[in-house]
């Protein structure tokens, strides 16, 4: 706690795939203002954020010279209405060794969740969104052939074996060898593609013969097309992720409805804020399988503040394995 | 019945707009072959059919050489399992004075429909089409702002009434100030936008202040992209028509999913034939309203089996008013 405290900042709106050079590290002058005082121990790294540096993300933009802010993983270092010194609770705040933030604002973060930047991940942000996905809108049943695309970061690999656990024959789509085996072996996919490495339709053709009666979309783009003409008759469709048009400044069409209307699809999209009230529920059905160890999942940590612009960088440009965290402080 | 028989036929697969020139008409001769004899009254007239010319419609295509072919009203010449002589019926079949069909393709016309061409039109495939766009996919409640494309055709005028019935604020585009015009007047639509006078964008804008909420899309291409720009969270879409690009060799793509996302929007592919189980409950709601004056139709009617060409190629280039008939016969 005696060491300067420190943040992350956006120095220029980044052209493309963003660079380390697009944000800095500058040492703030405390106090930090009104609310409570906590320490910094995790910080999600999630894709999402490209779309605020470009201005088009729902959460709002963030501007040069602002902080790089997030949903983190904190330690109290005070007591307050409802919370005591020492505790550990997610809030979303800017990307800095200590923050003040209003108490309200604070989630503890229940016993269970081991370890605790697992708040930020499988039973976080990313597997509310999964598992919303799953319940509301995708509703696989015993034999739907579901496909997802970024398989192997914790929103997809969650999916997946949700939908296995449902009964369903799960197809992964994730972009290096390691990932595809790691989503056939400790994630129990029953097929993986890595698309970088096949010729995408050729793949999704041979693991689905019988068309694609569930797709959870992280990526649009060209993966998205694949899918939609590959779509079984009723077929659902949840729209989720932009990875392929976040790192650019244009945003590209999409699939041809004539493709919609064929497979009589419904496609929807889905943001995670809108479930957070199945956030109890998706918490008791994923520790029991997470305790049982019948739920994989991956985390990329990278170590210390400084180390964040890198770990974005290599997040957005799909270098990660894993759900990236950033680890500030041991807890 | 002593004139020859005669059918129309495709003669070119068209480039863009049909031309009369892509068809011919030419004698054919009798007898026609097994099934029960029929004389030709009304052939309906669909956009879908152009998709059939290009190789492109679930339905099957139509090739050069084969006659062109479509639902139809026809008055039975012999008596059959089920059917009486001079029974008025509907079926598929060629464009041809004269056919003979299977008689279980034949679907008596029931008495209440009068006159019985309109079991091609509000009565028959669109009017079941707007049911089921209404009934199963968009389901628009009271307040909704409903917006449809190609509004003041079959398919289009009955959406907007039938949602008009369940409370919502109907918004039509359509081609021509006459079809706005008679939106306004005798449909009942609380809106009408003449998309090739006035910028459709800030029509949209100016008739949907606060977005659109259920959207029933005839045409795609341009006018699906600038509603789905404007649609109201968790509005509902039905994709059906594809008017903006039948016409086209290649299929244009389709809106960028973060308009979907953004919008929690559900879209959804409507496809008549999934809903014939739909079709007396349509026929026992719209005939009432129909009696009583509260749906109001058009027809567009081209008389003589020769004009088939010409009629077809209007409807195809935008120009027709209302549900697109042949009167090859008097009833």
């Amino acid at each position: 706690m005696s060491s300067a405290n420190e943040q992350v900042v956006l120095v220029e709106r980044p052209q493309g795939v963003p660079v380390p050079g697009d944000f800095g590290v500058r040492r703030i002058d405390e106090p930090l203002g009104e609310g409570l005082l906590c320490e910094t121990l995790h910080i999600s790294l999630d894709p999402y954020l490209r779309g605020r540096l470009s201005g088009r993300h729902i959460s709002g933009p963030i501007l040069p010279g602002e902080p790089m802010s997030s949903e983190m993983v904190l330690r109290t270092c005070e007591a307050g209405d409802g919370v005591r010194e020492g505790d550990l609770v997610r809030a979303f705040g800017a990307w800095q060794r200590r923050v003040r933030l209003p108490v309200g604002a604070l989630t503890p973060i229940p016993q269970g969740i081991e370890p605790p930047s697992l708040a930020l991940g499988v039973l976080g942000m990313p597997g509310l969104t999964a598992y919303a996905g799953i319940e509301r809108l995708l509703q696989p049943a015993e034999g739907d052939v579901l496909v997802v695309s970024a398989a192997a970061g914790p929103v997809g690999a969650t999916v997946g074996q949700l939908a296995k656990a449902r009964g369903a024959r799960t197809v992964g789509i994730a972009g290096s060898e390691a990932k595809c085996a790691w989503l056939l072996g400790e994630a129990g996919f029953d097929a993986a593609i890595n698309y970088k490495a096949t010729p995408l339709r050729d793949a999704l053709d041979a693991a689905c013969p019988d068309g694609i009666d569930r797709y959870f979309d992280n990526v649009g783009g060209d993966v998205l097309q694949a899918v939609i003409e590959r779509l079984a008759l009723n077929a659902r469709v949840a729209l989720c992720g932009l990875m392929d048009q976040y790192n650019s400044e244009k945003p590209p069409p999409g699939p041809n409805p004539a493709l919609v209307i064929g497979a009589r699809a419904t496609l929807r999209g889905l943001v995670v804020y809108d479930h957070e009230d199945l956030r109890p529920q998706m918490e008791s059905e994923l520790q029991p399988m997470l305790r049982a160890g019948r739920l994989a999942f991956r985390e990329d940590v990278a170590i210390g503040l400084e180390a964040a612009p890198d770990a974005f960088c290599r997040l957005m440009a799909g270098r990660n394995f894993g759900k990236a965290i950033v680890r500030v402080a041991a807890e």
